[in-house]
């Protein structure tokens, strides 16, 4: 089946996780809204949700997938069908909740790094609320993200000579650590840098990753979209402190 | 089985959605943290989670779920857990994929409302970030809480003679999605009135789950905890505008 990914064209976002797992499992897809006219496509798919007679199962917001007859939204559970579609999760139900749990611990930090610039309103601009988010960039670089990166350390510690999240095969959660710890590189490279040395296991899984040749070969494509101002991974030298 | 929940004892916070899918499914739980010396407990399993070599997979923060030999976290992924296991989600592939959908779309609104008191850091008092949460809170009752609630309205609307979010049965989504109205005419009495005249659906579902009998036997029981002001919802007069 050849899939359809929606996501706005010009960030990696969280449609990169999707992108990701799709280009581990070597998957057929279409990524809708880069194509020539392809935000047309997205911004149509979304107004027609918000008609009140339409009748397939509408998504909040992007990213989804075009799956046949399915749409699947929210980035997790995207996640959790490629995984168990494509074997980037275990198929027994305790391998699969865990990689599932992990994945949405993965979701929470994301949506906290998005708020160390946007603590206010999505909908405001940077400049209007900098000040808000210098306070919360603080306190995500001294208190959440050795918070959320010293959990993810200890879990790789414990898995001994198994070198992923949830034991020797990569799965979707990987992935997106992967992305996670590139997206904090770029974003707070200060504070990335002391990381590293605290949680050298979780910089190693990062390494890993890309170096998986079909990684590789993605992220040095033009179909990976490069980190940028406009994302949820920001760098502002100022958050830096 | 009889399971074993793991959350803090005086809010109703994230644990209050895992209590409304036990208690809809007559599951036998013990509410771990609420028994005598149960905070302790609790206390206890974080503490060894932060072993280095403790053998079990690890959850990251309350609410957790012991199954067996299963420690099962994150509030979308238990109820995922407990859908399947009790018939609280459609059992189909595209079934359950909708419903982890909607939960995951009521988790972020749960962030959110969450963010109107705590803006900058959970780590600090609300006093100490109340002129950044009267911002947050006003682009919430302006922007936020009506794209929610609104969108639930739609999906309600499409189901026409249905009576939940997927349709004719309940699932734990509708009972998530009751807790949150709940909650929201807890922290923000005002705007939910004025919600309430434009998302009739939705509080007839909040309706519709409240007076099924088991529900309504538990909301009557001292095993409900009442909204106060050191959870989720909160009502504070001043971030009603």
């Amino acid at each position: 089946m050849r899939y359809e990914l929606y996501y706005w064209p010009s960030i990696p976002g969280r449609g990169e996780f999707v992108r990701l797992a799709l280009e581990e499992a070597n998957a057929e897809y279409d990524d809708v809204a880069r194509r020539k006219g392809g935000l047309k496509a997205l911004m149509a798919f979304l107004a027609a949700r918000d008609a009140t007679h339409s009748s397939a199962q509408p998504p909040f917001a992007p990213p989804f997938l075009k799956a046949g007859k399915m749409i699947i939204a929210q980035t997790a559970n995207i996640l959790s069908f490629i995984g168990a579609h494509h074997g980037l999760a275990p198929a027994g139900e305790a391998g699969r909740s865990w990689t599932n749990q992990l994945q949405l611990t993965i979701a929470d930090l994301v949506d906290e790094v998005h708020d160390t610039h946007h603590p206010i309103a999505s909908s405001l601009y940077y400049e209007d609320q900098k000040k808000e988010a210098l306070r919360r960039a603080e306190d995500f670089r001294a208190h959440r993200m050795p918070k959320y990166l010293g959990y993810f350390q200890r879990i790789l510690q414990r898995n001994k000579d198994k070198s992923y999240l949830a034991g020797a095969k990569v799965t979707y959660a990987d992935l997106s650590l992967f992305q996670v710890v590139a997206g904090l590189g770029y974003a707070f490279p200060q504070a990335m840098a002391q990381m590293a040395k605290r949680y050298p296991r979780v910089i190693a899984l990062h390494d890993r990753v890309a170096a998986r040749p079909r990684i590789a070969a993605y992220l040095a494509s033009e179909r990976r979209l490069a980190f940028n101002q406009d994302g949820i991974f920001r760098y502002y030298p100022e958050l830096e402190g």
